[in-house]
């Protein structure tokens, strides 16, 4: 159960971080590069390439403006590719977003919300939970937990209005 | 190896179609249904809590508009569910992007282009193959027809072109 | 004459506070919740479908991002339900506008402008005063006034110009 | 049980005769005026002044581009005005959205989807029914047969689809 | 020779005043006054009727967000109406640009940029410079200063950047 | 009472031909010109600075895409220009729109909606009507034909309704 | 003289091919293959390397969509790379424009506008013409053309209206 | 070798500054002007048509909103223009972005992102190179070097995370 996240620049680390931090949450290993599609092209296909061989199940992929990261990775594996449109200092994540999701045909790629890099590792783990069990039955407690933590937070949200 | 696609409306199936045919092509079973989000909410609901026990392993949700039918059935199920922003009569497409790809942290859905339904099918083989060894390998075959397909393409093209 | 708000997470009651206020001057009850429509998704259609009962008369839905919190509502109840997109850290709002603006025919969710809770709460208001004559004439109140209060902001603007 | 229902060109009657036959199925009477914002200001707020006193309980107002027609209304009324932006022949309906959903605060409008005729009319019966409880139970029945709808199109896909 | 300048809001005049000190510039008088569209439909109605007969050539009108106050005044005025999109907190200002620009047929407004106070002011001036030649002189003038204000910038740039 | 009318490409003739139609309507001259920023420089260049000898008293600049024909035109000019965007086969009007109307601070230019036309003639009428008094009792006219046509339009359709 | 010019699909031959045509018009010899960045990422790859030895000095990269062809192209040549975004069926051509124009820090491409195919050769030219002074005279004679054609057009216009 | 380097406003030299500092890099000699297509078009015709003699081969042009400079500039030479939207206080510099890329057929400008000031440098480098071997040879020591830099901070990225 290993995940490969790639970020176009160190820039991004913020954002990915997130990202670790969901994983670490369900104890799945990760291995956080930065790799550039344009300025280490071939690190890229070699990465890509070489990903099954060590174990990497899904990608995800972080890059801002004309963001061709994911797109260059899932031209070069059979492995599903998650995409991170982050928001850079114009367009306000919109460039980022459409060269992420708007995907020609043939080589699909999973976009999530712009920044939305929490949802890029619960992504991850659905999918690996086909082939891990464990997995899916962490997503489960997972989502339970999301919806207790909300009720709770209503009901301490009540109590304080009460006051 | 089984794949869930609901639409929103029957309207959407002209779209829905290709993705049907792209999982024919990997012989992987699936079933479409007509469920709206709005329009049939417990349906929706049962058919998301329902779907792991009847075996499906991936969702694909197409819905045009503001379409919430991904995001609802996310909210019930622990398996990965993509979504298929459909085009409608106004706003290009980019009411369906945005209701389906900006979802809020802690539900994923993995969004692929507007109308991009072969994409849709194909990151469904794409997650299911982390089970299915076949799939994995098919989408290797699949990979390289398709790069053989574009390369006979061009030498075509120049063949047109040199007459 | 009682009001359901609901918010898809307590990041969003600043906000919301201004739609109590507008609510508290007119006198009119309100219970708002802390609810999400993807995260407590059962919690959402009990208190949809509980409303009428406990004496709701309008719903005010507050979310942003894929915002289909008003939506899920409106799926479960005959009630008006009002939507009021929050704006986020991206996509300045468009994202929460047209999740909930661009709902599909058959489930009406009446939309106000981004971040724009007071009018939430008027609308709401406006909503109930068919039933309730007393809070047309408290309307019609609040509208005079409101004139009254920008020629007399007008008049202040004139004197410390003429100074 | 009366609506207004204002369009400011005759142009827009092909939407808006969508509005009216939802209408029709409800047994709720409406008058339908072509009244313009801009071209006709008096006859708009002359009306507006007088809806309340000719029985009407709700207003529509359908237009395109810069969509001024429901704030005006709203402007010179205390019953709550619905917008329906009408998509014209260049930018999408953007316009006409914009310029409904986005009223400053003061004086609301409830806005629907661009061209979303019916889904006004559904909206104007769910705010009458607070007073008629009879339209409460209509709306009820309503969103049944539509779910039965739903249900009996997915079935006759299912047997078409298992020919 | 006056300009009739009118704001939605006082919250504008930060941005109106630098409409008042191009006029100021040009010693062309100016009447600014807080009139809202919506809040004060009577006074806006009014005003715009009046204006004529009160001396004033041209209006300037300033609002955000469905800003329909140029409009209001223009469908009440045989005078030419610049209207001035102001940015507000959501959407950029692109919602309060198209609510202004895109005027239907019949009742035409002369659209600046967001927030392009200074502009406005010019074309006020370029309006009045038909009748009034000695505008049009101070307006030649007015540019030839503008030119050599840059090519005086140009110059202590090449300065500056020798040292 | 002389207006220059000018457009970027012989194409754009079906939408200018409405511009013109309004301007024989009231009985104004009007020179029209196919004259390009970019192709054409020198040519708008000479016919910019030439205008007010040849008596045009307001421009009307039609143009598409990256239009910079009426920021051109205005740069060389004291004379009001009215910038009319053209919706050519891309990006839907809005490029030509934001090149028009985004216009920097110390050269205005009035623009109208994209291919609104008509307005752009209506315009230069309210700018010329400050010199020619008969221009504006022809523009209060024209206005009050108008309300009379829409409620003619009005009655028309309550009549055929009836039937 | 070469210039290599790719595009992603054949169906956006229709596009480049206007492209083509203007550069036989200047003599510029050419190379056009269908070559896609996502489906032969291997082919681009070894274009892009091998182009410089085979006397190619500028590219043409035509795609749609996501469309991530001369970003690749780029990153794998110190040659200069023009974009040509291609509208597709959805978005108005908005995302193949963004992830094209939108290049992070470090590998740049000239963007031409959407279906601009006629400016990316004007531009190759331009380009090549540092080297090559016949084409910089060609392209002088070839604007000059152009004003004489727009000038000719004019005068045509004016002799038809005359009529 | 020598790049004539506009901006519209000495408020643009923030960015500008940081294209100069790659042409520093390169040994590339510069003229930065302060001209503006709109308040100097006579020296900005001036210059564009005496650049060739001055021995400029390339220009960039920065500027702002209706981003006019670099098309004025393209109109009056036949050398290769360059075009840098910058982004101002509105519309996040989507208005000089479409200003800037969307030019009609004939006068090809390349476009570069957003305040994409490094971009526009090296694409001056890489069209000068053309002419000037060892400034290809330059660029690609430059993409060497960039390569290097992402895999030294990648590995020092490795490093940290050991820790």
């Amino acid at each position: 159960m290993k995940v490969g996240i790639l970020m176009g620049s160190k820039n991004d680390y913020p954002v990915v971080k997130r990202a670790e931090e969901v994983l670490d949450g369900f104890g799945v290993e990760y291995e956080t590069r930065v790799i550039s599609a344009h300025r280490t092209p071939s690190v890229a296909d070699a990465f890509a390439k070489g990903a099954e061989a060590a174990g990497i199940e899904v990608f995800i992929c972080a890059a801002g403006k004309a963001a061709h990261l994911a797109g260059v990775i899932a031209a070069n594996t059979p492995l599903p590719v998650i995409s991170l449109p982050i928001k850079s200092s114009t367009m306000d994540g919109l460039d980022s977003l459409l060269s992420m999701v708007q995907m020609p045909k043939g080589i699909p790629v999973a976009c999530v919300a712009i920044d939305g890099a929490e949802n890029a590792s619960l992504l991850a783990v659905q999918i690996m939970s086909g082939k891990h069990p464990a997995l899916r039955e962490a997503m489960r407690a997972y989502k339970a937990k999301m919806e207790q933590d909300i009720i709770a937070e209503d009901k301490a949200f009540q109590i304080e209005k009460a006051k």
